[in-house]
């Protein structure tokens, strides 16, 4: 639980970066609402996957509260003091490396999940993993719908983020150590899951990176398996679509700096 | 059964507003879903939050006869002359007040249904009452990619009509009260919310108005929790997209009257 | 199980008309992902549509597998070998054929399967049946979202192909036939079903035609229900948008003609 309000406190610069101020403060409802499904994205997505209700999360509703309280302090707060506090960079490293820890228990709670309700369903063991570590990132395409912004070149699918290829490759590794098929204890491996994914990402939120730990083995995979070019993996993944100048993440990078600065703005 | 049935005769002009003439002619199935879609969004909306079949609904055959006859004699019938009955206005007063009977019933049913769901899902509560209220115009968008028609500034959640809205505050008041957070009985808040939500309708329809009761309350409530500016609520809400001209309703009424003419045309 | 695997193979075309060979190199996860949407994708809507899990089917490893194992095939073959000999003529109306056994049969199941959930409600084992035989047409625009594409005049509910159309009126004679309306047994209907869209399917790809059998009596039928012109109803079902100056099938063979160049000219 304290665990997981950290992770919503470390959703924070994700809401700067997509749900933009403008809408909280024309429709506060259409914000909330965004806000929630980023909170709880995963939750709902792997809900859906499973055959459940949607909206089974939100009967906890101390969880509602938490995370409408940052949603509400991050947006409203009078001279934007929670959001400087959040977005200050000794606070991120810490909330950023905590997001990777709830994000490595929740790829492993998914997968355990998935191998009660089928046995040896090993691909929806990877699924539901999967949605469960990158949730916020597959809902956000419908998320943008629902503020009428529609941009599908920022597709996760296509273009994969480090986190969401990270949550691919947990789920399958986890899938495996589930089937018995990884001869380390299931602690072990959320042990030295959790560590790699904790530093990749403290390490890229420092260093303001994007690039992927994974380019190299990719690079040479992808070669092998499905013929990509060498080398050039990591121009060839973003560069294609020529009609978009940049990369989706930095589209986001530079739509999250435009709020910082409106933001900035109001608060003188 | 009856007012069920009364409901769906007052949903005629919802589909003269957004069902086009056009699809009837090209692609009848195609019309036929899309009916289905508004007189039944409601309960599809409502079974998917609660984790069941969409179309759990569509076992009610008698219901569904009893639309697809609305739907034939609105769209086909001879001389236009249902059409015509309907949208004449003191038919069409009794229709909107009866359904907003039939919503506020739908409301607390929802809630009622989700509490026994979800003991203390007060939240569900509230999502479930609110779709059922207002289910049509949630779903609306979903039904223009349908039709092929894709229209996000059409957005009921971005800009919230007056019945949504009143959905909304009616799902949080049947929640409050179920929650024996209100100090009355179910039936009076029945009555009472029947009442106003009535003749709001009514007058509104009669005055060819779309300003909602609410905006003095709302206005005040949004500027001391969120910052809005005073006063100029209603504007703030509607002109920001600026490259929309008009406020959604006005587009849809524009829309409304649009295919009216061209009915009117073609029956003379 | 093998008839099924013969159908993934007839589906084969499919994958080429609207899984680009782009995206199969830039991202191998979102190819992979639309090719399973493709070949699965009935099973998923059924499974929705009945309140399951949408991942269901895929706890039938052996069968993603294989359905894995032909897309591998399909794009990453050397040579491009696998292609030229599933799109080779004679093995092409083979498969064909078969796969509108597999539709045929997969209708049946879909009605039987809802009339055992809903022992009276015709109307959901109609759609049911419809969506368990047409589900890959129909889930087609969503699986073009996932590739970052939009395409909303390609809309098989606006613009119904003759196998969309087939497992419509399919879907209808096999729920008559389970509510013991039509005086055969189910055999007979499945036998007599099967022969014909297996030879009109045949004949269509042998001569690459587009015209449906059913014209005739459609443009009959909706002239005397729906009031729609006689005689010119086919070109009524595709010509009125007109800003597409071609109808949606002739696109997708546009499409697949282009992919098919493209290929071969990455094969020379």
């Amino acid at each position: 639980m304290s665990l997981e309000s950290l992770s919503i406190g470390s959703e924070d610069d994700k809401f700067e970066n997509i749900c933009s101020v403008e809408v909280s403060r024309r429709s506060p409802v259409a914000s909330w609402l965004c806000a929630m499904l980023y909170c709880f994205g995963s939750y709902i997505l792997a809900d859906i996957m499973l055959g459940g209700s949607p909206i089974d999360y939100f009967q906890y509703n101390s969880h509602i509260l938490l995370a409408s309280a940052v949603w509400y302090l991050l947006f409203y707060c009078p001279l934007n003091l929670f959001y400087k506090c959040v977005a200050f960079l000794p606070v991120k490293l810490v909330l950023v490396a905590l997001k990777e820890v709830v994000r490595t228990r929740k790829i492993a709670a998914g997968v355990h999940h998935a191998s009660h309700a089928y046995h040896h369903g090993f691909f929806i063991m990877v699924i539901v993993g999967y949605v469960k570590g990158s949730g916020v990132a597959l809902i956000s395409n419908f998320e943008q719908l629902l503020r009428g912004v529609w941009r599908p070149e920022t597709n996760e699918i296509l273009n994969m983020s480090f986190p969401t290829k990270a949550s691919l490759y947990g789920a399958i590794l986890f899938t495996m150590q589930e089937a018995h098929w990884l001869p380390v204890s299931k602690s072990t491996l959320i042990l030295a899951f959790t560590f790699f994914m904790a530093s990749s990402k403290v390490v890229m939120t420092a260093r303001h990176s994007h690039g992927s730990p994974f380019a190299l083995i990719e690079s040479w995979v992808c070669h092998l398996l499905f013929g990509s070019p060498l080398g050039g993996s990591e121009e060839d993944h973003h560069h294609p679509p020529a009609a978009a100048p940049s990369s989706p993440l930095k589209t986001k990078e530079e739509l999250s700096d435009g709020a910082r600065k409106r933001k900035a703005k109001k608060a003188e």
